[in-house]
Protein backbone atom coordinates (compact mmCIF):
# COMPACT_ATOMS: atom_id res chain seq x y z
CA UNK A 1 0.00 0.00 0.00
CA UNK A 2 0.96 3.28 -1.13
CA UNK A 3 2.10 5.35 2.57
CA UNK A 4 1.18 9.08 1.34
CA UNK A 5 3.95 11.32 2.96
CA UNK A 6 4.49 14.92 3.98
CA UNK A 7 7.05 17.61 4.88
CA UNK A 8 6.62 20.23 7.29
CA UNK A 9 8.97 24.01 7.46
CA UNK A 10 8.50 24.38 11.14
CA UNK A 11 9.46 27.99 13.19
CA UNK A 12 8.73 28.75 16.77
CA UNK A 13 6.25 31.55 16.46
CA UNK A 14 3.19 33.52 18.21
CA UNK A 15 0.61 32.48 16.33
CA UNK A 16 -2.21 35.15 15.23
CA UNK A 17 -4.92 35.58 18.58
CA UNK A 18 -2.29 33.37 20.52
CA UNK A 19 -0.03 34.30 23.69
CA UNK A 20 2.41 31.44 23.44
CA UNK A 21 5.17 30.43 21.14
CA UNK A 22 4.06 27.43 18.90
CA UNK A 23 6.00 25.87 16.32
CA UNK A 24 4.26 26.66 12.78
CA UNK A 25 4.96 24.97 9.54
CA UNK A 26 6.27 27.78 7.39
CA UNK A 27 4.52 26.25 4.23
CA UNK A 28 1.21 25.32 5.13
CA UNK A 29 0.52 27.28 8.39
CA UNK A 30 -0.23 24.42 10.48
CA UNK A 31 0.52 25.11 14.23
CA UNK A 32 1.69 22.28 16.37
CA UNK A 33 0.34 22.40 19.87
CA UNK A 34 2.66 20.87 22.11
CA UNK A 35 0.18 20.41 25.11
CA UNK A 36 -0.04 18.20 28.16
CA UNK A 37 -0.90 14.45 28.32
CA UNK A 38 -2.86 12.40 29.52
CA UNK A 39 -1.69 9.05 31.07
CA UNK A 40 -4.95 6.51 32.42
CA UNK A 41 -3.78 3.94 34.94
CA UNK A 42 -6.12 1.84 37.06
CA UNK A 43 -5.96 0.42 40.76
CA UNK A 44 -7.84 -2.72 40.29
CA UNK A 45 -9.09 -4.98 43.09
CA UNK A 46 -10.35 -8.59 43.48
CA UNK A 47 -11.24 -9.84 46.92
CA UNK A 48 -9.36 -6.99 48.73
CA UNK A 49 -6.34 -7.75 46.78
CA UNK A 50 -4.52 -4.99 44.18
CA UNK A 51 -3.58 -5.75 40.70
CA UNK A 52 -0.03 -4.12 39.90
CA UNK A 53 2.37 -5.70 37.17
CA UNK A 54 6.59 -5.16 36.80
CA UNK A 55 7.30 -3.26 34.26
CA UNK A 56 9.79 -4.67 30.87
CA UNK A 57 10.56 -1.79 29.31
CA UNK A 58 12.24 1.72 30.00
CA UNK A 59 11.83 3.80 32.20
CA UNK A 60 11.99 2.03 35.40
CA UNK A 61 12.10 -1.38 33.93
CA UNK A 62 11.73 -4.22 36.33
CA UNK A 63 9.68 -2.31 38.95
CA UNK A 64 6.25 -2.33 39.85
CA UNK A 65 3.59 0.04 38.75
CA UNK A 66 -0.65 -0.10 38.40
CA UNK A 67 -1.26 -0.48 34.84
CA UNK A 68 -1.31 2.44 33.40
CA UNK A 69 -0.55 3.89 30.11
CA UNK A 70 -1.10 7.09 27.63
CA UNK A 71 -4.55 8.21 26.98
CA UNK A 72 -5.61 7.76 23.25
CA UNK A 73 -7.79 9.60 20.99
CA UNK A 74 -11.13 7.97 20.25
CA UNK A 75 -11.27 6.70 23.41
CA UNK A 76 -13.15 8.14 27.21
CA UNK A 77 -10.45 8.30 30.01
CA UNK A 78 -12.32 5.73 31.89
CA UNK A 79 -12.33 3.41 28.59
CA UNK A 80 -8.36 3.98 28.13
CA UNK A 81 -7.93 2.66 31.91
CA UNK A 82 -9.41 -0.51 30.82
CA UNK A 83 -7.48 -0.86 27.91
CA UNK A 84 -4.50 -0.34 29.32
CA UNK A 85 -5.41 -2.23 32.05
CA UNK A 86 -6.17 -5.34 29.74
CA UNK A 87 -3.15 -5.09 27.68
CA UNK A 88 -0.48 -5.08 30.59
CA UNK A 89 -2.34 -7.40 32.90
CA UNK A 90 -5.16 -9.05 30.41
CA UNK A 91 -7.41 -8.54 33.83
CA UNK A 92 -11.33 -7.04 32.57
CA UNK A 93 -12.26 -4.34 34.75
CA UNK A 94 -14.96 -2.09 35.71
CA UNK A 95 -14.29 1.60 36.54
CA UNK A 96 -15.93 2.48 40.14
CA UNK A 97 -14.65 6.34 40.63
CA UNK A 98 -11.75 8.68 39.81
CA UNK A 99 -8.69 7.97 42.94
CA UNK A 100 -6.37 10.38 42.02
CA UNK A 101 -5.78 13.58 39.04
CA UNK A 102 -1.90 14.15 39.38
CA UNK A 103 -0.39 16.85 37.41
CA UNK A 104 3.22 16.61 36.55
CA UNK A 105 3.90 20.01 35.12
CA UNK A 106 7.58 19.56 34.57
CA UNK A 107 6.59 16.42 32.21
CA UNK A 108 4.03 17.87 31.13
CA UNK A 109 1.41 14.89 32.26
CA UNK A 110 -1.84 14.86 33.84
CA UNK A 111 -2.50 11.36 35.68
CA UNK A 112 -6.00 10.09 36.03
CA UNK A 113 -6.17 6.76 38.03
CA UNK A 114 -9.08 5.22 38.61
CA UNK A 115 -10.32 2.79 41.40
CA UNK A 116 -11.78 -0.02 40.23
CA UNK A 117 -12.77 -3.88 40.19
CA UNK A 118 -11.95 -6.87 38.64
CA UNK A 119 -14.45 -8.41 36.86
CA UNK A 120 -12.33 -12.08 36.94
CA UNK A 121 -9.00 -13.44 38.13
CA UNK A 122 -7.73 -13.86 34.92
CA UNK A 123 -4.27 -12.34 34.38
CA UNK A 124 -2.10 -12.53 30.95
CA UNK A 125 1.10 -11.03 31.45
CA UNK A 126 0.82 -8.21 28.75
CA UNK A 127 4.15 -7.51 25.78
CA UNK A 128 5.15 -4.49 28.07
CA UNK A 129 5.07 -6.65 31.31
CA UNK A 130 7.32 -9.26 32.98
CA UNK A 131 5.30 -9.88 35.27
CA UNK A 132 1.25 -9.04 36.70
CA UNK A 133 -0.30 -10.24 39.98
CA UNK A 134 -2.37 -9.86 42.93
CA UNK A 135 -1.16 -8.50 46.31
CA UNK A 136 -2.61 -8.79 49.30
CA UNK A 137 -2.11 -4.97 50.87
CA UNK A 138 0.51 -5.43 53.85
CA UNK A 139 2.73 -7.22 50.90
CA UNK A 140 2.40 -4.22 48.28
CA UNK A 141 5.82 -3.66 46.84
CA UNK A 142 5.58 0.31 48.06
CA UNK A 143 9.72 0.33 48.25
CA UNK A 144 10.13 -0.91 44.46
CA UNK A 145 7.65 1.18 42.92
CA UNK A 146 7.66 2.76 39.30
CA UNK A 147 6.70 6.03 39.66
CA UNK A 148 5.64 8.55 42.47
CA UNK A 149 1.85 8.48 41.03
CA UNK A 150 1.89 4.71 41.65
CA UNK A 151 2.60 5.68 45.34
CA UNK A 152 0.40 8.29 45.55
CA UNK A 153 -2.71 6.10 44.08
CA UNK A 154 -1.49 3.59 46.09
CA UNK A 155 -2.00 5.35 49.53
CA UNK A 156 -4.95 7.39 47.83
CA UNK A 157 -6.85 3.70 47.28
CA UNK A 158 -5.93 2.61 50.70
CA UNK A 159 -7.25 5.17 52.63
CA UNK A 160 -10.40 5.01 50.29
CA UNK A 161 -11.20 1.48 51.38
CA UNK A 162 -14.67 1.65 52.82
CA UNK A 163 -15.61 4.90 51.54
CA UNK A 164 -18.25 4.75 49.18
CA UNK A 165 -17.71 8.58 47.96
CA UNK A 166 -14.83 9.83 47.25
CA UNK A 167 -12.99 13.07 45.70
CA UNK A 168 -10.34 12.64 43.90
CA UNK A 169 -7.05 13.60 45.60
CA UNK A 170 -4.48 15.72 43.43
CA UNK A 171 -0.31 15.59 43.76
CA UNK A 172 0.74 16.03 47.11
CA UNK A 173 3.90 17.70 45.87
CA UNK A 174 4.00 20.86 43.17
CA UNK A 175 6.87 19.58 40.94
CA UNK B 1 16.62 37.19 16.38
CA UNK B 2 17.47 34.71 14.25
CA UNK B 3 14.50 31.95 14.80
CA UNK B 4 15.51 28.45 13.79
CA UNK B 5 13.19 26.43 11.54
CA UNK B 6 13.64 23.03 11.17
CA UNK B 7 12.02 20.26 8.45
CA UNK B 8 10.32 17.36 8.97
CA UNK B 9 8.88 14.77 6.68
CA UNK B 10 6.55 12.56 7.68
CA UNK B 11 5.14 9.44 7.11
CA UNK B 12 2.55 7.24 8.63
CA UNK B 13 3.67 4.12 10.70
CA UNK B 14 3.79 2.10 13.50
CA UNK B 15 6.92 2.83 15.07
CA UNK B 16 8.71 -0.07 16.81
CA UNK B 17 7.10 -1.41 20.66
CA UNK B 18 3.73 0.46 19.64
CA UNK B 19 0.30 -1.28 18.24
CA UNK B 20 -0.60 2.07 16.77
CA UNK B 21 0.11 4.09 13.70
CA UNK B 22 1.96 7.53 14.35
CA UNK B 23 2.99 10.07 12.10
CA UNK B 24 7.20 9.15 12.28
CA UNK B 25 9.62 11.94 10.53
CA UNK B 26 11.65 9.90 8.08
CA UNK B 27 14.50 12.23 8.45
CA UNK B 28 14.86 12.34 12.22
CA UNK B 29 12.74 9.73 13.34
CA UNK B 30 10.42 12.07 15.35
CA UNK B 31 7.04 10.56 16.56
CA UNK B 32 4.44 13.03 16.28
CA UNK B 33 2.03 11.31 18.90
CA UNK B 34 -1.65 12.96 18.45
CA UNK B 35 -3.22 12.50 21.95
CA UNK B 36 -6.13 14.12 23.44
CA UNK B 37 -5.57 17.51 24.78
CA UNK B 38 -7.32 18.96 28.21
CA UNK B 39 -9.71 21.80 28.50
CA UNK B 40 -9.72 23.25 31.99
CA UNK B 41 -12.27 25.67 33.34
CA UNK B 42 -14.00 26.67 36.85
CA UNK B 43 -17.59 27.70 37.71
CA UNK B 44 -16.29 30.28 39.96
CA UNK B 45 -19.54 31.67 41.99
CA UNK B 46 -19.62 34.82 44.52
CA UNK B 47 -22.04 35.58 47.30
CA UNK B 48 -24.08 32.72 44.93
CA UNK B 49 -23.61 34.29 41.67
CA UNK B 50 -22.19 32.64 38.73
CA UNK B 51 -19.19 34.31 36.33
CA UNK B 52 -19.56 33.53 32.82
CA UNK B 53 -18.54 35.15 29.74
CA UNK B 54 -19.72 35.90 26.44
CA UNK B 55 -17.03 34.36 23.79
CA UNK B 56 -15.79 37.08 21.16
CA UNK B 57 -13.58 34.07 18.66
CA UNK B 58 -14.99 31.36 16.89
CA UNK B 59 -16.33 28.73 17.42
CA UNK B 60 -19.85 29.43 18.80
CA UNK B 61 -19.08 33.41 18.93
CA UNK B 62 -21.55 35.45 21.02
CA UNK B 63 -22.33 32.13 23.11
CA UNK B 64 -21.96 32.21 27.03
CA UNK B 65 -19.24 29.97 28.20
CA UNK B 66 -17.86 28.62 31.66
CA UNK B 67 -14.53 30.34 31.41
CA UNK B 68 -11.23 27.86 30.21
CA UNK B 69 -9.42 27.06 27.80
CA UNK B 70 -6.92 24.68 26.54
CA UNK B 71 -4.35 23.29 29.17
CA UNK B 72 -0.28 24.55 28.62
CA UNK B 73 3.08 22.52 29.61
CA UNK B 74 4.58 23.62 32.83
CA UNK B 75 1.19 24.08 34.61
CA UNK B 76 -1.13 22.28 37.00
CA UNK B 77 -4.71 21.61 35.82
CA UNK B 78 -6.15 23.52 38.62
CA UNK B 79 -3.29 26.30 37.74
CA UNK B 80 -4.52 25.90 33.71
CA UNK B 81 -7.63 26.99 35.79
CA UNK B 82 -7.24 30.10 37.32
CA UNK B 83 -5.13 31.56 34.60
CA UNK B 84 -7.95 30.88 32.13
CA UNK B 85 -10.81 32.45 33.68
CA UNK B 86 -8.47 35.36 34.72
CA UNK B 87 -7.95 35.92 31.20
CA UNK B 88 -10.87 35.69 30.07
CA UNK B 89 -12.68 37.96 32.74
CA UNK B 90 -9.84 39.25 34.89
CA UNK B 91 -11.16 36.96 37.97
CA UNK B 92 -9.15 35.64 40.31
CA UNK B 93 -10.08 32.87 41.69
CA UNK B 94 -9.39 29.84 44.21
CA UNK B 95 -10.32 26.35 43.55
CA UNK B 96 -12.24 24.12 45.49
CA UNK B 97 -12.66 20.69 44.04
CA UNK B 98 -13.20 18.96 40.69
CA UNK B 99 -16.75 19.20 39.62
CA UNK B 100 -16.52 17.21 36.27
CA UNK B 101 -14.77 15.38 34.20
CA UNK B 102 -15.73 14.78 30.58
CA UNK B 103 -14.47 13.00 27.60
CA UNK B 104 -14.94 14.08 24.24
CA UNK B 105 -13.65 11.43 22.31
CA UNK B 106 -14.93 12.57 18.79
CA UNK B 107 -13.04 15.54 19.48
CA UNK B 108 -10.24 14.39 20.87
CA UNK B 109 -10.65 16.22 24.30
CA UNK B 110 -10.83 15.80 28.18
CA UNK B 111 -12.64 19.08 29.53
CA UNK B 112 -11.82 19.15 33.68
CA UNK B 113 -14.14 21.70 35.02
CA UNK B 114 -13.38 22.64 38.78
CA UNK B 115 -15.83 24.48 41.21
CA UNK B 116 -14.30 27.61 42.09
CA UNK B 117 -14.51 30.77 44.14
CA UNK B 118 -13.91 34.39 43.32
CA UNK B 119 -11.64 36.17 45.39
CA UNK B 120 -12.86 39.67 44.63
CA UNK B 121 -15.92 41.30 43.06
CA UNK B 122 -12.99 42.35 40.10
CA UNK B 123 -14.45 41.73 36.91
CA UNK B 124 -12.19 42.60 33.23
CA UNK B 125 -13.37 41.54 30.17
CA UNK B 126 -10.49 39.82 28.07
CA UNK B 127 -9.44 39.66 24.33
CA UNK B 128 -11.06 36.09 23.56
CA UNK B 129 -14.74 37.64 25.26
CA UNK B 130 -17.22 40.58 24.51
CA UNK B 131 -18.69 40.20 27.98
CA UNK B 132 -18.16 39.09 31.75
CA UNK B 133 -20.77 38.94 34.22
CA UNK B 134 -21.84 37.50 37.27
CA UNK B 135 -25.68 35.69 36.39
CA UNK B 136 -27.95 34.75 39.68
CA UNK B 137 -28.56 30.95 39.77
CA UNK B 138 -32.19 31.30 38.44
CA UNK B 139 -31.56 33.93 35.30
CA UNK B 140 -28.36 31.58 33.70
CA UNK B 141 -28.55 31.81 30.31
CA UNK B 142 -28.96 28.08 29.88
CA UNK B 143 -30.28 28.36 26.18
CA UNK B 144 -27.62 30.20 24.44
CA UNK B 145 -24.62 28.12 26.05
CA UNK B 146 -21.76 27.76 23.91
CA UNK B 147 -21.28 24.12 24.42
CA UNK B 148 -22.62 20.69 25.53
CA UNK B 149 -19.97 21.04 28.64
CA UNK B 150 -20.79 24.08 29.56
CA UNK B 151 -24.43 22.79 30.08
CA UNK B 152 -23.33 19.97 32.13
CA UNK B 153 -21.08 21.53 34.79
CA UNK B 154 -23.22 24.42 35.01
CA UNK B 155 -26.24 21.83 35.98
CA UNK B 156 -23.61 19.79 38.07
CA UNK B 157 -22.61 22.85 40.51
CA UNK B 158 -26.09 23.33 41.02
CA UNK B 159 -26.55 19.83 41.89
CA UNK B 160 -23.08 20.19 44.32
CA UNK B 161 -24.37 23.68 46.26
CA UNK B 162 -24.45 22.37 49.86
CA UNK B 163 -22.44 19.87 49.18
CA UNK B 164 -18.65 19.60 50.93
CA UNK B 165 -17.31 16.35 49.08
CA UNK B 166 -18.12 15.54 45.98
CA UNK B 167 -17.06 13.06 43.59
CA UNK B 168 -16.56 14.44 39.83
CA UNK B 169 -19.11 13.66 37.13
CA UNK B 170 -18.42 12.47 33.95
CA UNK B 171 -20.10 13.31 30.20
CA UNK B 172 -23.66 12.58 30.80
CA UNK B 173 -23.84 10.63 26.72
CA UNK B 174 -20.80 8.57 24.82
CA UNK B 175 -20.10 10.92 21.75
Amino acid sequence: MDTPEFSARFRREIPDGDNRERMVCQDCGFIHYDNPRIVVGAVASLDGQILLCRRAIEPRTGYWTVPGGFMENNETAEEGAIRETLEETGASIEVRDLLGIYSLPHIGQVHLVYRARMLAPHIEVGPECVEARLFDVDELPMGNLAFPTNTWALEHFLEARGKDLIAPRTSPVRF
